[in-house]
């Protein structure tokens, strides 16, 4: 399990590697989230995602003899992309499985930055077998998504920065996908002020870690069928624990509610924030946090402008 | 004639009421520039456009009696969100005249700063011969939104602060409608260094600055059928004087090449960043600045979400 003093070292061994980004404040989005919120602009990250800084501090904390193996993971995400650049960063090899149907525009990122990619069928069965054979042919480390310490501590380390820039923050909104952001984030805020209450945002379509929590067992993800799609996978035991420990509670958005959080951020602030993102300002707002002091960790930009959702209904 | 004294005073008049934008840096979009660009960052601008610094100076420019009278202006664009909320800013009465056609968004924002609002037909006639009796009725303060010396003053004070934040700019481009922008920007670069190359973008089918420069005489407006639609107006005498003694070079772009470029910036920076923005980009990369520090004053990021330009082939 990650504890606050991993936060507070990936955040040395990282900073020379991510962005430190900035801290984005709206009145006219303030009016919208009835709330004053702090923005945590991750979509500024390299890569255009918070998972840079995970995969940064996996790769950075390979001792030399694992680093000359190279790194794996299954992922047609941010992931894919953002540990293909941390591995080029140090010079090492990097392997990626991607289901055969990923979008071009992704495989063309992880591409662009030297990741051998290996393609699989669409199932997370072809997906997980086709990794393995790829880490039994070439040793490599194997760098889960979420499900692994470093990745957690690193995603902690932009809470860490949100609260360096911004004292006396009452409550912290995250996305709840695997678990690895909202983990990272309940531990770097617990390690700062026990008293910050942490909320999760999740898709009412994925709402497996709100059952879970509410049941106190882990709950299988649903067959995914939202927007946010970011947000699809399920908890892990390592994730599941730290957020029974530290979450105050999971706020579901049905796929309306992501859409105009989405659509609202992109007018009033004029960033590009992902569904995925969208789902934490839209939990905050269905939160109804009267005039408390708001983290949003703003978890990254990677849209698809071809396929807007707006689009269909207007256009 | 605005000098470069009014530049430097109209920042100081205006400082309590606009936003100090951001300088953006991206590696990704000098890649697709072929330069290194400080992006001066006037979409986060309030009323997301430059126009407010403009506005803001003329408003507080006004003698306690003129003031009184109240502003009044026609437009269809940022100007008229602009002047509503500099007015509001003073307490003071707006009129607006608007064409009937209008898009509702722009309607309200203009509403939703308290400004009066009188509809006119589409035309230009119809649209000053509005403003006229309105102005007659009323008593009003004409702030033209570009052939004002505050109003180009004003402008001039998002170049004063570019050059604050980087130092050795060789370059800095903005676009050119009325010239309201690129005469403030001429001014604040050649007041502070007068080596500083001043670069116009203009859309090909709206090229009249480029083709009055060409020609030594102000030619009119084409009919407006650019995607680019903040940079539709012809110059005035005063703006096509200032730029022939000041700009070096008109770089006309095509629809093709503004689409493109918004989509670029899109992409790479996370920023929204309107069509008439994006020429400037358009135009920094069709100069070929190789190695140049290159400003470009990112003008506005006001975008119709629901008419983007490539959602129709793609969509």
């Amino acid at each position: 399990m990650p504890g606050f003093d991993d936060v507070t070292a990936s955040a040395t061994r990282i900073a020379p590697f991510v962005h430190r980004t900035p801290v984005i404040t709206s009145r006219s989005l303030d009016e919208w989230l009835g709330c004053t919120a702090f923005v945590k602009a991750e979509h500024l990250q390299r890569v255009g995602a918070f998972k840079f800084r995970g995969a940064t501090n996996a790769v950075q904390s390979l001792s030399e003899d694992d680093a000359r193996r190279g790194v794996a993971a299954h992922s047609s995400g941010n992931h894919a992309a953002a540990l293909a650049l941390a591995a080029a960063t140090r010079g090492i090899r990097c392997d990626i499985v991607m289901p055969k149907d990923a979008h071009a525009v992704k495989l063309q990122a992880v591409g662009r930055y030297g990741a051998r990619i290996t393609l699989s069928e669409r199932t997370v069965e072809s997906r997980e077998a086709t990794l393995r054979r790829v880490v039994e042919e070439t040793g490599a480390v194997e760098v889960h998504p979420f499900d692994n310490v470093d990745v957690i501590a690193g995603a902690g380390t932009a809470m860490l920065e949100l609260c360096d820039a911004v004292d006396g923050l009452d409550v912290v909104v995250t996305p709840v996908g695997g678990g690895g952001l909202s983990s990272g984030t309940c531990i770097a805020a617990h390690g700062i002020d026990p008293s910050i209450r942490v909320l999760g945002g999740e898709p009412a379509r994925a709402d497996d870690a709100a059952r879970s929590l509410a049941t106190g067992t882990r709950q299988p993800p649903l067959p995914p069928t939202t927007i946010a799609d970011g947000l699809l996978t399920g908890l892990s035991e390592r994730t599941f624990a730290i957020l029974r420990e530290h979450l105050d509670a999971i706020v579901t958005v049905g796929e309306d509610e992501i859409v105009a959080a989405m659509r609202v951020v992109w007018e009033r602030t004029k960033q590009l924030v992902e569904p995925s993102a969208a789902v934490a300002f839209a939990a905050a707002r269905k939160a109804s946090l009267d005039g408390a002091r708001v983290g949003i960790i703003c978890s990254g930009g990677n849209v698809d402008l071809d396929a807007l959702p707006w689009a269909a209904g207007d256009a």
